[in-house]
């Protein structure tokens, strides 16, 4: 049977889930592609830890050339994670003419643009499944089964360590510092968790899908981002007795087909009845609004070994398949308008509000007439703990600009018997 | 701009959701292909319905040889539905060598292993995502970003009608024919809904999605099918307070590779905490589960007009991709193992089981007797309506084979308090 060699850079959680997928499903793959792919070399730092496992001399390599310099190896597969040296990495390979598979979300999100030129000068292919929602068919559903749709907005729970913490804070009452010591004593979050925590990793995640669903590309830093470290479990509580649950949702809105987008990463309200209230612990899910599909969520593990190992896996079985009629996919995502945006905003949206007040008769009548005066209507209002000095005073709007509350907002801080803005969140409609 | 031209086969519902999503998404299709899809002529059976909207000669036809003989089109979409003559028009055009997509179930089901050879012969492309779960991305994910997966297990809602009907009679406590009649009313279900009552709808998509996904092929008429007709209000309200919601689900398990498989369709009642308990309406959705990936949930519009013609203009779009290259993709789907199952089985399924019995002391003891003497242990019993002469008894059996289920029911028919053997349905785990 014919071979296709791989250079795989890194041996880390993703890696060896790669080298191992390969190893336990040979037969199958085998026999669905009619060709045998074969790990030739692994980049490690410190290969004299691999040495019990070598198979073959410099099998374990600490040397990259070895890799990018070795013209039998048709594809290399990049998971060292981090930008650099990985960038360098990626580039060199495709200008040696490797197809290159990588589940890196920072490179793709900073640097997909050049990628995919880059990718389609030297005449190969670059595939990237595992860098949004680990073994999600997202990428590729996005690119091709709903490619004669119209994508007009993509909601998702992306990020698995913050959905874990929500989850736990919401099942067992726990406080965020400890559900986030769980996760990491789990292995669901970092040493470092801030960039899940703050919101990053998700923005670099819907970065990636705003470019692949709408030829549009965003810069990661560009997108406004809130994390979930001010998520109380007060807060998860009486989301709950309101009928909601908090997710951290990374959202995309094309407004008009103008460029404009509506793009963010927020704590939000989930309704009950939405699907995505039901995504818990460490799975992630996308939900997509296309102009023929209508609605349509895809659901499983965001990360992990063997999840975002079976897309890597996928991807190479894509390229062999392509690699074996010689030819290449010319512009597959690059063949989109790919413009930057016009405007970037948050959009309009429902929001949920908490105040700390002083208990005094009129104060509800002050807050509200605020908001009257800014347009701004309100769907519910609770008042919670009537009787001590102070109260939490809760409240739902229909859907307003974020320019337009934050003015009202200030506003609301000028009132005397206003402690404390304690919470804005967002708001998801029902579908 | 090159273009692509069309011949499609039928102007119903789906057929004409494909043409207007072909119009509707046009810059968007051409941005993306660098091709243009062009329809030159659709059969429909009274073309002279049609006159007004003509906009060339005989751009509608009744005879279908004005397609399949003009060598000018490139790709036949059939949508006409039924197996004949449709199954005849997709084997002329195949060995004309034209390129065919279909979102035809039956012919799928019955005749996939013969068309898939005929289109390696023919060096064609056959497609089908819109035979299953509308436009739900679920061929495309098994055949290509699953891949690199050992599928265990599909379990789906995968019949939007009964999944209606359901979902109706446990809102609004209706009964079956009311929901039925709603469903017909709404356009859910048709004058004749007995194939989708009786899960036959739902066996031939199975049947597809167990050839895709194994290699194994299955008649539709070999699987174990039991239907929605014999659901009761009561029996929703029961599972309900049970914790459970009945859904008609589609299961399908590989046991070993040895080729024997578990597949049904079947009432099973589906706990809360399960993510198939929240699919609602007409809403499909599958669950897969792979030995790399885990699980995986793809939610989606299961039929009409624009999701199925979604999954249809993919479907060109990707034949279009692939013409561009010159190529064809040999053996996409038949180059797994290709076999007929060893063997067929329910498998083994906790069973919740109703009985009618006399309320007098000792008939629960003499059940519970007979169930221990089958190796059958239980998870929970609930009577209800203790008074009258008559009660319902409602049990919970832990996992067992369905003979051995079935001796001692048999058993228990002859026990004299027990009137009845109500109800027997599957229960689903928790994933």
């Amino acid at each position: 049977m014919e071979k296709v060699i791989v250079g795989l850079m890194g041996f880390g959680n993703i890696g060896s889930g790669f080298a191992a997928i390969l190893e336990e499903n040979k037969e199958q793959i085998e026999c669905s592609l009619s060709r045998s792919i074969v790990i030739k070399r692994i980049l490690v730092k410190d290969p004299e830890n691999f040495t019990d496992l070598n198979i073959t001399e410099e099998y374990f390599t600490g040397n990259a050339d070895l890799i990018l310099n070795d013209p039998e190896i048709d594809i290399v597969v990049e998971l060292i994670g981090g930008v650099h040296p990985a960038y360098e990495y990626i580039t060199r390979a495709i200008e040696s003419g490797k197809h290159v598979v990588t589940a890196n979300k920072a490179i793709m999100a900073i640097y997909g643009r050049e990628l995919f030129a880059l990718a389609d000068k030297n005449r190969v292919s670059i595939r990237f499944e595992g860098s949004v929602g680990g073994g999600i068919p997202i990428i590729a559903s996005l690119t091709r089964s709903l490619a004669g749709n119209q994508i007009e907005e993509i909601v998702g729970i992306i990020n698995g360590t913050t959905n874990y913490i929500l989850t736990r804070m919401y099942e067992s009452n726990m406080s965020f510092q400890d559900a986030l010591s769980e996760a990491q004593a789990k292995g669901f979050a970092e040493a470092d968790p801030s960039s899940d925590i703050e919101g990053e990793d998700a923005a670099y995640k819907i970065s990636i899908l705003t470019h692949v669903a709408f030829g549009v590309y965003v810069k990661p830093e560009d997108i406004p981002c809130t994390g979930i470290g001010q998520i109380s479990e007060t807060e998860i509580e009486f989301a709950n007795e309101l009928g909601y649950k908090i997710k951290l949702l990374a959202t995309v809105r094309r407004n008009n087909g103008n460029g404009s987008l509506d793009i963010h990463v927020h704590p939000t309200l989930v309704p009950f009845e939405h699907p995505l209230s039901s995504i818990n612990h460490e799975f992630n899910a996308l939900f997509i609004k296309g102009n023929a599909i209508g609605d349509l969520m895809l659901y499983g593990k965001g990360a992990g070994s063997l999840p975002t190992g079976s897309a890597v896996v996928g991807d190479v079985m894509e390229i062999v398949r392509i690699m074996k009629n010689d030819v290449f996919e010319e512009k597959l995502y690059t063949s989109r308008y790919h413009i930057e945006p016009t405007s970037i905003s948050l959009g309009a949206s429902a929001y949920y509000l908490r105040f700390k007040v002083k208990d005094k008769p009129g104060v509800l009548g002050k807050i509200t007439t605020t908001f009257g005066k800014s347009d701004i209507s309100l769907q519910s209002v609770v008042q919670k703990g009537r009787g001590g000095s102070s109260v939490d005073l809760t409240l739902i709007t229909h859907e307003a600009k974020r320019d337009r509350l934050d003015a009202a907002l200030n506003e609301i801080r000028k009132i005397d018997e206003v402690e404390k803005v304690s919470s804005i969140l967002m708001v998801q409609k029902t579908p």
